[in-house]
């Protein structure tokens, strides 16, 4: 950075040689998240939500800029938010380099993010084919879980509960996954809106199908314990926030996926194929197709 | 661009051995603009303003990101807002290369806008020097005249009422005087909170002081002849939205200036010098001292 906060602009330096990756997402409270959530969780989440998309690019997160509404100017408030921010952006050596506050009727967090990516090593979202695994980080589902418990649809066990809630108000960005899987990874995306609706854009995208082993899906304890099973592989499917990357890769390159996930934080999963017909195939361990009465997350509306 | 909307991130290549500048704005309805403004008009000012910062730093517009928060899908609406912000966007060859629509109970609208800028050529607010002359694109004042008509503060001829309130709504960032400014200018801000205000910034970053002489003051025609003199002066200092660029000019570019400035669509006004003395001094014709009751922009709130 060569110009930080209080000019016109930030002024930069992008690596020689490099792609900028670029994203932005906002959140409106009552909308995206509770009015009254931890702001320490909220400003944790705000950052987390966008790196998660430079992840699924398989960028390297380097800058950010925040644009804040806020309904009155609450110091213990932004205090507390920025905390979770900055703590997340250390770890992830991400500079914050610019940011306007405004007031607003209501609390609304704009945050666009950038990233490095070397030339032609993006992962895309167009590039799976008839063939490849489709592979999961961590445990789909957690999420819209606790959104279900916040809702008061499901009644789960206080350590489920607490490990859920977790899941939901502070998403982990899968950046080093992202970054190992340049050169191995035919398609990636982050499956923010579910599963089933974020492995459809891959599908879309790379004109091809699908079939997932509905068996073969990380269920996280917390999930498996609260809901039964069809409920359970239906919250996986469709619960979104969860913020893990779904991606695909050729059979060529399955064992150097092996290899290099050992030494991820978090599982890595083979969940199904990429096929040549169309369609999402949701197949059962009996062989029986499951059909999803809705596609991805809705916030129970 | 490599990769536009439809994946994780936007994909950009920029070009080698530029910075990169990159501001953020929000506009909030009802506090930034009228609920019912013409959303054509909308759209232009909401990606103007975020040029205008580019400007400000001499940078060459390259990539926008959009993120719309809006409490219905009124298509006519967006419609009307798109044409008003693309029509800008092409005629300032500025790419769309994201956005996010949300949505939320007031229309917030945030724009990112990226440029480049050779190294080292950036117009920053910390380099003007005792001597330097004060310059201002355009006449200052218009947009706070078009304010005070719109609350029932002044009562304005129709004709002038028109020609301020195109000021107001349409705001046409001076990016050209900002590339060319580059190597000439010592400093520069675009004076979106108010040419007092604004030049304020300049001095604190500088460590300098001005003297601004008021009968220097370019003032529109529909200003000068809608205030009398004393309440003129005060809207061209202290109205604010008005997106002209405020720069500084070493003696020896004075003329280099001049020779750039006769090829503008604006006037280039000399306006006062840059004082070792810290403050800001505003000098009337007779010599003597205006003191401003209230520094910038304030809505008329």
């Amino acid at each position: 950075m060569v110009l930080g906060i209080g000019d016109d602009c930030a002024l930069l330096t992008p690596p020689p040689g490099q792609q900028l990756a670029v994203t932005i997402d906002t959140l409106v409270a009552d909308v995206h998240f509770f009015a009254d959530v931890d702001p320490e969780a909220l400003g944790h989440k705000a950052l987390a939500v966008n790196l998660s998309d430079l992840a699924a690019m398989g960028a390297t997160p380097a800058w950010a800029t925040l644009a804040l509404t806020l309904p009155k100017a609450d110091e213990d408030w932004l205090a507390r938010f920025c905390r979770g921010l900055f703590a997340l952006a250390d770890r992830c050596q991400v500079q914050l380099i610019g940011g306007d506050t405004t007031h607003g009727p209501t609390t609304v967090i704009t945050i666009q993010a950038h990233g490095f990516v070397p030339p032609g090593q993006a992962l895309r979202r167009d590039g799976a084919q008839p063939g490849d695994g489709i592979y999961l980080t961590g445990t789909p589902g957690d999420a819209g879980l606790a959104l279900a418990a916040a809702y008061g649809k499901v009644d789960l066990d206080p350590a489920w509960r607490a490990a859920v809630q977790t899941r939901l108000e502070r998403p982990q960005p899968r950046i080093a996954q992202g970054v190992a899987l340049r050169g191995i990874a035919s398609a990636a995306i982050d499956i923010s809106d579910g599963l089933a609706q974020d492995l459809g854009h891959i599908l879309e995208r790379s004109r091809v199908g699908a079939r997932v082993e509905l068996a073969q899906l990380p269920l996280s304890p917390a999930l498996a314990a609260s809901l039964d099973a069809d409920a359970a592989i239906e919250t996986a499917l469709t619960g979104g926030d969860d913020y893990e990357l779904c991606f695909t890769v050729p059979p060529a390159c399955a064992a150097q996926l092996e290899a290099v996930a050992v030494d991820w934080d978090c599982r890595c999963t083979r969940i199904g194929v990429i096929t040549a017909e169309s369609g999402l195939q949701l197949r059962r361990a009996d062989g029986s197709a499951l059909r999803l009465t809705r596609q991805g997350y809705d916030h129970f509306a």
